[in-house]
């Protein structure tokens, strides 16, 4: 709550031209920030180790991070991570997700139902191929258009030529463009979990908190041709882990950023997107909620999806309270003055990127009018509902594989289509009461935002209440059985016309009203905001001459900082805490839910030595998506894993800030204090070490 | 949630020409349902019936009902009523809404901070003398403003004249105007109550659901001079209690229903009413949630607030279920169609009512124009603070109280200063972290809906974010001090202005914002809703010529009907519970919060009759505000008391329904076994029944 205070308004310009003193920024691997890193830290890393890290370094698709820690590719994230497959495989009277769990051997190694992990093996800058698609003169429609196919196509080309899972990323809001090639693992296992309530220790009040007490971590194995595989990089447990003071780094994969957004795009934020946001993550924490607290097996149910939305929420509160508060905003402004006046003194720039930030602007009108039916309708937040989702793709894909691979819908694309079908495939359970739950609000949600006399909500509910009519999809639709969903993608355009699935036909209501939205957002929106933004980056570069690092962009990305604690509100906040601490802040919470500790965790406390580092705080600017990020040492040693950050780094969406903020890991000598005596994982502790219990 | 299927069609015209065989209705006690009763039930109460009835109600103006049921002034209301004096009398180190409460003796019983209790004791019509006030031509402030001084001068004049609690009551939306007289309790004591763990057994999950299990009392006493009251009315206790089948009545004060709103009217509650307090309601309750779930003593503070919260979020979401229902709204729309097309028939009604539609839908476009500033500044909901409402109210008492009389602000006339004095000065406690979180929400909520450059806005914020502005308010202001508080009042309109307190300086701030709001909102929506709804009860009379009861305004109703089971989706509900049922609810529920019963429910099970009735249904007519309603039999003995109604009651706001709505009560049998076994309440037992133990 103290950020305010705590940004010295000399930094006006840190984004722009990072200071020597500053351990800010989300680097790109191909573009490290070498010259902080040799000026502040006298460091040096050569390539060998950064591609030594960046291989060690695995994207969770489900929205996290985490990394290689043996050679029998053995991965570790958090346990908020994995949390989504320990759900998936678990039942009413099997719960991972509670009990934990530890494997003995390989064979007891559980399969995941529909995760996909990926390492960054190649990049390339194809900005010049991007942007020469769009040809001068071209309208927004056009341009659009052209894009598409380029980035399509690359995608293609590189995929059948490498194999290699092929993205292109959009950075500087478009400013750049690069083509990324991962090797892509769709055999998961899980291999170890702790309790959640050791992993999520204090629930949703201690989240975003510190001092922190959390065992957050899980470990998977990679398979391939149902072996484990074998991999060069993986990261070398340091048992010391990090001291006090400490240069660590962070490969992981930021999820979003704003911070080179202009002012009235930040404005926007603050005045639609956030507050929409939390609206609508409060209607589903209450619905939720509702839903969880009447039975311990809809609780079991829901629980991951809660804890997202109350993840999502204190992040979003955070957020927008930073936008509305004047400091920031003024700062903000402040900068892209700075930078106008500065563009505007240059006639050659001022004619080439002078324009961009009324474009901008002008898109946003168009957003602030399009933004709810585009969510609702082409975003599906109207239909909360798995089954929905998996309707929706259906009929999209066998629409979008009749096209042309060039004209196709991005996510529809050659390239992504196997990790499509991977998620339509899932064997993941679906709860028709909490589908109906959650279909039901969202339907009721639509008529609130678009009316009850809007078209496409009179053909959606066919006559009736939003609760009858989720009642009648969800008990109609045949697409919880997975042979039923393969049949149809295979039948093609065909099988789609002939489906009599109700929830098949309320995909094809939806998807041409959606396609009218995403056509406005496309050619009116996000196209003129690509052009605008490549304006900004090339005016920012030519104005300031120095290396930015562009936004995160859940691709992968290298922070750097001090293991270092913090002042807040006059009270030192010390590096780390211990594992000893645990048990004090259990009783200070009365011992009960959710600072209920495991039983074991009580049984076996004389075993610990209570003052082993367990939790601590960095610089390293961190964000949602770095969760399970590897930290490493000098070395290349991992010595802790991030986990989440301090209710004052919430703000690090839009500006970096190292007074306060801090990101949070769990240390690596805390991590095995507990696999060794509480856990006696001995099979995981010497995979890890080498060294037996 | 199976209120659609259950309504008859056949009964369109149920609301205004009531069939015989409907127990619906919430009946004036100078106009009862007389015939309805004889004919069904062959039973015509006598004038002595329903004065006794009447003076032995009570209703609690924090917002519910209650009973005399001693003549020693012993009232009982429930404990979800009870709340809010317990709360205020508690701390840290004395719950009375966790552990309960007994008093053994009249000196033991504490008084309540600030709980007015009223009984109504005289009722007169004086809609000619407030219609004839508007002059015809007078546009639409000027008929504001006279009708407004007619209002604030009968009352006066009452209360001059009887000493009484003198309120005029507007019914039918305008259609008439009646001036009660209450006889006015505000020193109210403590004398029972049990702990919330079984006064609220299930919590917020059970909450309008039936089969119930809940002992949902509190016992106050009313004083006058220091002594207990001796009163003439009150009701006897029944020990057998309701049995299935009979015939009841429930005497109390529903706050709100909307039934004889025209369609238009109920598609503005549909399309923003509900949506938007559903949207405040679950802003509130992850907030407060967020707050309490930090510390007991969080939770301690935020208790009542939060089950409030909570309880209209589900009462609002069965309304908005029921709106958003096609059945629901089409029988409104053809009840509305029969009326309209019946006056347009006749010339004289046509020329004298048929324009009544239109005027409301007309107002209700001005409506939605100023609603969102005229809830946020004039009532409030920007400043979510007991300070800035203290504050707020001063700086108003001391301009509204140099005008004359007729002038004033309605919540200023003279007649209900003393009872606005006794809130303003109460000494209940003001948690200044609470009220830093909820104004710091607030304001926020502020800049999302009227926009960081709105004037209002930019002058309360002064500069600082939220949470800064909120701070520097709670801790700057001196408001907590009664003593303050008082001097500010004494001082007139000189203190206010020389007042240096931020929270004072700040109510001016918003003080005149609010007032130009407020007459748009009083001129150009409430007049011109009150003619057009006096006509249309005109023209209702006129085509049905029944007797209809007027919409529930929190005013004294009287409600019948049977104890009677119900069918929900095959299943028979039956229509009591019993003691017992207790034991196993709480078992299956695993005996966890809040379905964890107190000790000594355990420890005393033993000695209880578990077959004894528990909690009951009935067909009474009932809403919010009925809760502590007695229920009461033919002879006007007490048989049980109204605490709930259960899920598919949910939409009685708009439309009675009697096939599964039902009315949730406690039975007297049942409170009088956990009185003699569980609580051994002796005294409580004794003065209840004239037995020992």
């Amino acid at each position: 709550m103290k950020l305010r205070r705590s940004i010295p308004l000399l930094a006006v310009c840190a984004l722009y031209l990072p200071l020597s003193q500053a351990d800010e920024g989300m680097w790109l691997f191909n573009n490290p920030p070498l010259k902080v890193l040799k000026d502040k830290y006298n460091f040096e890393p050569s390539p060998a180790w950064l591609e030594h890290l960046r291989k060690s370094s695995v994207r969770f698709n489900n929205g996290g991070s985490g990394s290689f820690v043996s050679a029998d590719g053995l991965v570790m994230t958090n346990h908020h991570v994995g949390a989504d497959c320990l759900a998936k495989i678990s039942s009413k009277d099997k719960d991972y997700v509670k009990t934990g769990f530890e494997a003995q051997s390989y064979s007891a190694e559980p399969k995941c139902v529909d995760l996909e992990l990926n390492v960054l093996m190649t990049l390339d800058d194809v900005t010049d191929r991007v942007m020469s698609a769009v040809k001068p003169g071209m309208d927004s429609a056009a341009a659009e258009k052209a894009r598409r196919a380029a980035i399509n196509n690359l995608e293609k080309e590189s995929s059948d030529k490498t194999g290699l899972r092929s993205d292109v990323v959009t950075l500087y809001n478009g400013g750049q463009y690069h083509l990324y090639g991962y090797k892509k693992y769709t055999d998961v296992r899980l291999v170890f979990a702790p309790q959640k309530a050791i992993a999520f220790f204090g629930g949703d009040p201690d989240n975003f908190e510190y001092p922190r007490y959390d065992l957050d971590i899980c470990f998977f194995r990679v398979y391939e041709n149902d072996k484990p595989v074998h991999i060069e990089h993986f990261l070398k447990w340091s048992e010391a882990g990090a001291s006090e003071g400490e240069l660590i780094f962070v490969s992981g994969h930021p999820g979003r950023t704003d911070r080179l957004d202009t002012v009235a795009h930040l404005e926007y934020q603050r005045d639609h997107v956030n507050p929409d946001s939390l609206n609508l993550l409060r209607r589903l924490e209450v619905l939720l909620k509702g839903y969880a607290d009447r039975s311990f097996e809809n609780a079991r149910r829901a629980e991951d999806d809660l804890f997202g939305i109350q993840n999502s929420r204190k992040a979003r509160l955070g957020m927008l309270a930073g936008l509305q508060d004047p400091v920031i905003m003024d700062k903000k402004r402040a900068e892209e003055k700075a930078l106008r006046e500065a563009v505007n003194k240059d006639p050659k720039l001022k004619a080439d990127y002078g324009d961009a930030w009324d474009q901008i602007a002008g898109s946003l009108k168009t957003l602030v009018k399009i933004r709810e039916e585009y969510n609702l309708v082409e975003r599906g937040r109207a239909f909360d509902s798995e089954l929905f989702s998996i309707a929706f793709r259906l009929v999209r894909m066998a629409e979008e594989g009749a096209k042309p691979n060039s004209d196709r819908l991005r996510e529809y694309s050659a390239a992504g289509l196997d990790s499509l079908k991977m998620q339509l495939f899932s064997e993941a359970p679906i709860y028709d009461d909490l589908e109906t739950v959650k279909l039901a609000d969202s339907l009721g949600m639509m008529i609130e935002v678009l009316g009850a006399d809007n078209e496409v909500v009179k053909k959606v509910l066919a006559g009736k209440s939003p609760r009858d009519r989720a009642a009648e999809l969800i008990l109609g639709t045949k697409l919880k059985d997975v042979a039923v969903r393969k049949r149809l993608a295979d039948g093609g355009l065909k099988a789609i016309e002939d489906s009599t699935d109700p929830m098949i036909q309320l995909a094809k209501i939806v998807d041409p009203a959606g396609r009218r939205v995403r056509r406005t957002f496309e050619q009116q929106v996000d196209e003129p905001q690509r052009q605008a933004y490549a304006k900004i980056a090339k005016a920012r570069f030519a104005v300031y001459g120095a290396s930015v690092y562009p936004d995160a962009t859940f691709t992968l990305r290298l922070a750097f900082g001090q293991a270092k604690g913090y002042s807040e509100a006059g009270q030192k906040v010390p590096w780390a805490t211990t594992i000893g601490g645990t048990y004090a802040h259990a009783e200070m919470h009365g011992n009960k839910e959710p600072f209920e500790l495991p039983k074991v965790w009580n049984e076996r406390m004389g075993q610990l030595n209570l003052s082993t580092p367990y939790n601590f705080v960095s610089t390293a600017d961190i964000i949602g998506g770095n969760s399970g990020s590897p930290v490493v040492n000098k070395r290349g040693e991992l010595v802790g894993i991030i986990f989440d950050g301090n209710l004052q780094s919430l703000v690090l969406d839009y500006i970096y800030d190292d007074q306060e903020s801090r990101a949070v890991s769990v240390h690596s000598a805390g991590i095995m204090e507990a696999l060794r005596k509480i856990y006696k994982a001995n099979r995981l502790v010497t995979e890890l070490t080498g060294k037996n219990l």
